[in-house]
């Protein structure tokens, strides 16, 4: 698949390599493939530029250099934090939000087994920090609390920041998985959070890194990975380096954007957002009431099961998803969507909709006009197969 | 540093590139960057080609393709297979031999706490399997022998064969770590082992990938990371396929050259040691009595720390080691001379030189004449040193 060739709407999922990031991995495949634990001198070229990507990663997350430990991804990360965390508190508890990624969720009950609460969504989408506080006053033995910054599904961002405070003002840390977030929205208020989660793959980085930010002091004992001692002995195993000067181009290339072209991406969107409530006054935006991120539209539609509404659209060269990748292998209705209260019957008529950051509003235009084509085949179809016609797939 | 302008001898610390391997992954970063996971066609056909490379890896290893599980490395499937062994035997313990890399060792200590014994090596590289045959007698509670199948600084094979059909017998489980072995020698007897695991850059493929082989069908529990279903729920996280065509193009160039170049790759290292033997006649080439890897020599040379040698050959364009790349953070004298019983003190004279695949027999005769200009360097510099001039670095 040519990025060219099709509109593709599946950021959420991953997003193609920046050209910047192709560059530098190229390059420093070339030039910096030595081993950074290497005594040689080309080894010691590769360590220099591993601690200057980390310098300039630490500076986009208001963190300092030895906070910033890079890992294979955001799924590693997460897992870290919470067997850690899990381990320094045998007696504590975990409070995750409803709507965590599964790497969350699922890591919650390995490490924590019985000791997690769930913090409850609103209908649109978002926690309240209402409730957050209620849930901290009552269990006293939350020791760790994980709010991601924006869903993956809907969009919707986080009041992570307030919660970041909350969760401090008692006693408790606070792990923030921003991957969606990360390369898309400003990351310099995540100095307040004890741990970020970020992956390089869902801003245009290379597949196969990602990075975990804590507070290098208080925790000296962290070690995700052991055996030798990279990373500050926090994340044993060769230093991918290539990848992350990919991931860390990728990176700067979605700062530089942020404020470029911010309003641009706004705008397209929310044309997109209009033509569907005018085109489907009975579709549902999930968290429509919610600032959510810029990319991202979960829309029920008003009939058709979405995976029909998938192929056909990718027949007409747009991409888009029914929910989130991972989950999609088990063919679950989105447990986001379900901690939002909306009903299983609408949440498989969901797509999830994100764009790329180099997605026009032209290819949005386009998407609108192609839901209502495929709007008609579908509803054509369905009456035929009403009529004993075979159905097409 | 181009592998072209210099002559690369620190192959088992990283691999370059292979070019088969660059553009196996940037045709995969073109045309097969969509998620595997996800519900689009071009998510199907990554997962396809994802289960293609699964399946020949699995030839490769004389394995079911859904015993094949990808990972970021080699450092992460030790981590896992010894945590997840771990948590299944609470009351078994591990043995593991005492020249392991740092991921098993230190994985051990982690996760078997006090359950950890030892299988000592023979001063020629390589355990005895009359004493692997002695300790599981002694200890029937070992539920895992742990050894590698050929050492990472001495290049000593060891009995790995043999040594699972002795722990089977034993009724304990049985996991190689083939780091250094995949891609240099042949994997088709691996199916013997109830684990092994490979890392894709020590052969020529992208760093961040490498596997583990396990029985899927005795092994339904395990999950080396949570989240996502990816790896039929053996290793969630987003899968790096681009990386994983790499290395599985990398691994068929190893395949291929293996039959060709085995002979030629012989003869140009035994033709360097001899030369070695004649100018440095009380230099110790460590394991020398043993079979050991075609690419791998460790060398106590007579006189001077290893760290002088090592810059000294750089200048002139040799890039060699001290020892393994994870350990030289810490600059201790390696552990593995150690359990050899080789002296703290000739431990620090000693080189570890691996070739690449590339590495020719005109390499290797450069590097033996390089030692012998280096040595005469070393041995002025000593001189003028103990006549107060200031001593070179």
């Amino acid at each position: 698949m040519g990025a060219s060739e099709l509109h593709y709407f599946d950021a959420n999922a991953t997003a193609p390599l920046r050209p910047e990031a192709r560059a530098a991995w190229l390059a420093a495949e070339e030039n910096l493939w030595a081993n950074p634990a290497s005594p040689s001198a080309a080894g010691s070229r590769a360590a220099a530029e591993l601690e200057h990507c980390r310098s300039v990663l630490a500076g986009c997350l208001s963190a300092m250099p030895e906070d910033v430990v890079f890992t294979s991804g955001a799924t590693e990360a997460n897992n870290a934090v919470l067997a850690f965390e899990a381990e320094r508190h045998p007696a504590g508890a975990i409070l995750v939000s409803a709507i965590e990624h599964p790497s969350v969720l699922e890591a919650a009950q390995k490490f924590w087994k019985n000791r997690v609460h769930l913090l409850p969504v609103e209908s649109n989408g978002s926690v309240s920090l209402h409730a957050l506080e209620e849930i901290l006053r009552a269990h006293r033995d939350i020791s760790l609390v994980s709010l991601m910054a924006a869903n993956n599904e809907t969009g919707v961002l986080q009041p992570w920041c307030e919660a970041a405070a909350l969760a401090r003002n008692h006693g408790a840390r606070f792990h923030c998985d921003a991957t969606q977030w990360i390369g898309r929205l400003s990351a310099k208020e995540m100095g307040a959070c004890d741990y970020v989660v970020g992956s390089g793959h869902k801003f245009g980085g290379p597949k196969g890194t990602g990075f975990l930010k804590l507070r290098a002091k208080e925790n000296v004992a962290f070690a995700g990975q052991v055996g030798g001692g990279q990373e500050n002995h926090r994340r044993a195993g060769t230093v991918n380096l290539p990848a992350i000067t990919g991931m860390l181009a990728a990176l700067a290339a979605g700062e530089r954007e942020m404020e470029l072209l911010a309003e641009e991406h706004r705008s397209a969107r929310a044309a997109f957002e209009q033509r569907l409530r005018l085109r489907f006054p009975s579709a549902i935006i999930h968290g429509e009431g919610r600032e959510r991120l810029w990319n991202t539209v979960s829309v029920a539609m008003p009939r058709h099961g979405n995976l029909r509404w998938l192929k056909r659209l990718e027949r007409h060269g747009f991409v888009v998803s029914t929910g989130s990748a991972c989950a999609t292998a088990d063919n679950k209705p989105s447990h986001v969507l379900a901690a939002m209260g909306c009903a299983d019957e609408v949440a498989r008529r969901t797509l999830r909709i994100s764009a790329t950051s180099a997605t026009t509003a032209e290819d949005w235009r386009g998407l609108a006009q192609t839901l209502e084509v495929v709007a008609r085949e579908l509803d054509a179809d369905a009456e035929e197969n009403a009529t004993g016609v075979v159905l097409l797939p």
